[in-house]
């Protein structure tokens, strides 16, 4: 199997100002071509730890991505570095990444400084794919052979044909070169396919899940691996996946592993792709043209958040009421006060009036409501780390309780992720039915 | 200086299916401490991989720290390889986190099974630090004598003393064990004394913040070091530290330079200490017992969450409204067709009525509230990218329009963010005039 390595470059990384992204989103992009990323590495601005890093790389890997350290300021030196590292002996200026930073200057109404043209130069030994997002173009060495006829290969050997692409930093610009990328690492290296199967489950604790699934988990031919990627928000994920074989023999082969999985799943699965709860409740509520309206007490807008972070949600989230305050409850959601008092403000019945109350106010098909004690502001009736959840439709009104422990920030996740499923399960029942 | 290594174990990573904020924030806490972190590193779940690469971080650190591969399921084999590499020969119940798994399970109503117990047992070569967010405990491995005497060292050697500890992959976990990780690295490791001040900016892009307070950076003592820490919610921190000398004596050089820098910042300064726009609002209205509330549209709910992540927000805020469609706008936030009609929904008028009408719905001192367009769905008269914030209070309705990219999420976070500081300077502004 290709193997690679992706390696990010800079300072601002390894003191923790910023969160590598590049890292993932490439060696997804790279999986996807049945491509295994042996490992990934953050080095930070020196010029021989670089030479060294990646020469060791190119030593293990087929293939090795580096992105960041190409920008106009002092402190970035990858070009310098991977001048060396392939025997570089003189730089030259790429007329098209040239034309393409003016262009990119001039939009902006910047001149082009020589800082700005000393991007468009670059070691001799590298082909140049021209970048149209960014000022800084994706240089590509090739090493023992792997060069075309119209290619330049280094002299530097590394004892296996191996390739090098160096990308930009800034994530805008490396994830739009990547599918460039992609196309010249197809061209010149021969892959077989990995085969992924991945479903969507929330409800269940890894623990107990791997306990439910035990026997059919023990009984997976040894080609076929099952890993479990638990999330706070959007439950755990079974990836299925083979790394040998015919790809669509392996393919079939895995779907008859699901078939047998889905069963002992039964309503814990949501899905069979990598999704979220409220993407899969979105494509619910698309595919029926039905509508959805939010009452929230203690998650405090999360739920809203996590439905509105999907595009097109528009089509079917009408709006949410957050209530924090009594009078509000009373006011927006028509609460009754004496609900209230009688149930306490953790109850099934205050949840449900949120629910109706929000649902009648903005005409939805559903709503969902959650009224609950977030962290250490419990009452006599109920604990810190409960939550009361209730889902309205046209099925009338349900509701559930849910308890964890007490941490505000981690349960004002787990009571959205728990309200998301509780109304996903709804939705899909009042389908069933009708 | 002394060096550390980051590395995070779990295929999860290096198919790309999740994104590895560990390593970001514990290499932060480490620079904190004046460790130079010199290496992040993202390995599979292979047994000698693991083995490989951890003995080379601590042969070229004195420092390593590893997140991930300690799950109760199969998939985990972070413990077997750490036992070969310190030289285990056997494993051995942790009573203390024993007692914490069975609490936590009984907390969540759950039974304690095989393998979660087996998650307090660890090779008998490591000190165990309880980790009471998760199950599974942190272990610290010490070599070369960095024990201490009632401490067990592993008798395998690099040459020089150093430690590895291995945390819990799940971020909550890992980031709750990270405290008393520092503290054991400060007992065990000669570090030079730190002495750290940030303030927090928000309202100017990195490069403008520069050139604004160039010369004063200029002039600062070459023992003093200053760090431009930009983040999307929370604005620019500004972080002065010394690594040596006496650590009152450069507290109080520190806070000589902080006194000529803010009259250049003015208003852009929020906070003198490490902390969000969300909690600098909260101490606000808590230190003047006013009320708060939010309408929101394009920010979904964003806007919201961020405040009530703040714990005793319950003190100030009172609720929101999220109204996507138009008639929620209408039916519970009081803007007039008409104004939506004459001005296009992304409007200074639609915004300052939202605002109002919240308001006035809710009988709060203040209220925020934003209408925009977060991505490709602008219209005739705002493109994607913009959005109209408007501050009511008892100072009038004030409004402001931003403009970023297209990026949807990039855009709900750039949004709630842009309202909150508009919030957090009328409420100053108001405070000041009364």
């Amino acid at each position: 199997m290709t193997t690679a390595s992706v390696c990010t470059i800079g300072d601002e990384i390894l003191i923790g100002q910023i969160v590598d992204t590049n890292s993932s989103h490439i060696s997804r992009a790279l999986n996807e071509q049945g491509i295994r990323v042996t490992r990934m590495v953050s080095i930070g601005d020196d010029h021989q730890a670089i030479v060294d890093q990646l020469r060791e790389e190119l030593t293990n890997n087929e293939i090795v991505i580096v992105t960041g350290g190409l920008g106009p300021t002092k402190d970035d030196i990858t070009k310098k570095a991977l001048g060396e590292l392939s025997g570089s002996r003189y730089e030259l200026g790429n007329l098209e990444q040239r034309r393409i930073v003016c262009n990119i200057l001039h939009s902006r109404s910047l001149d082009a400084l020589d800082i700005n043209l000393q991007q468009a130069v670059v070691p001799d030994t590298c082909e140049v794919i021209p970048n149209r997002k960014g000022t800084a173009p994706v240089m590509v060495f090739r090493f023992d052979g792997t060069a075309s006829a119209d290619n330049k290969p280094s002299s530097v050997r590394f004892g296996h044909p191996c390739a090098l692409y160096s990308l930009p930093g800034v994530p805008f610009e490396a994830l739009g070169a990547l599918p460039d990328v992609i196309q010249d690492i197809r061209r010149h290296f021969d892959l077989s396919p990995i085969c992924h199967r991945t479903l969507m489950t929330y409800g269940m604790a890894e623990s107990a899940l791997a306990k439910k699934i035990e026997q059919w988990e023990d009984s997976l031919p040894s080609d076929i691996h099952l890993a479990y990627l638990p999330n706070q928000l959007t439950g755990i994920r079974l990836r299925l996946s083979s790394y040998s074989g015919d790809p669509s023999v392996q393919e079939a082969r895995i779907l008859a592993q699901i078939d047998r999985l889905k069963p002992l799943l039964g309503d814990l699965l949501y899905a069979e792709e990598d999704t979220t709860l409220e993407s899969a409740i979105g494509q619910l509520l698309r595919d029926t043209g039905h509508t959805l309206s939010v009452a929230e007490s203690c998650t405090g807008g999360m739920i809203s958040h996590l439905l509105t972070t999907v595009p097109g949600s528009s089509e079917y989230y009408l709006g949410s009421v957050t209530s924090y305050a009594m009078p509000v409850k009373e006011s927006l959601l028509g609460v009754k006060a004496e609900t209230i008092k009688a149930n306490g403000i953790v109850s099934a019945a205050v949840a449900a009036e949120m629910a109706e109350g929000v649902r009648k106010a903005t005409l939805s098909t559903y709503s969902v409501a959650t009224t609950g004690w977030a962290d250490a502001y419990g009452d006599e009736r109920e604990s810190a780390g409960t939550v009361r959840v209730a889902v309205s439709g046209p099925e009338g009104t349900r509701t559930a309780r849910f308890n964890y422990r007490n941490d505000r920030k981690r349960n004002i996740e787990r009571f959205a992720a728990s309200a998301l499923n509780e109304l996903r399960k709804y939705i899909l029942n009042s389908l069933n039915n009708n």
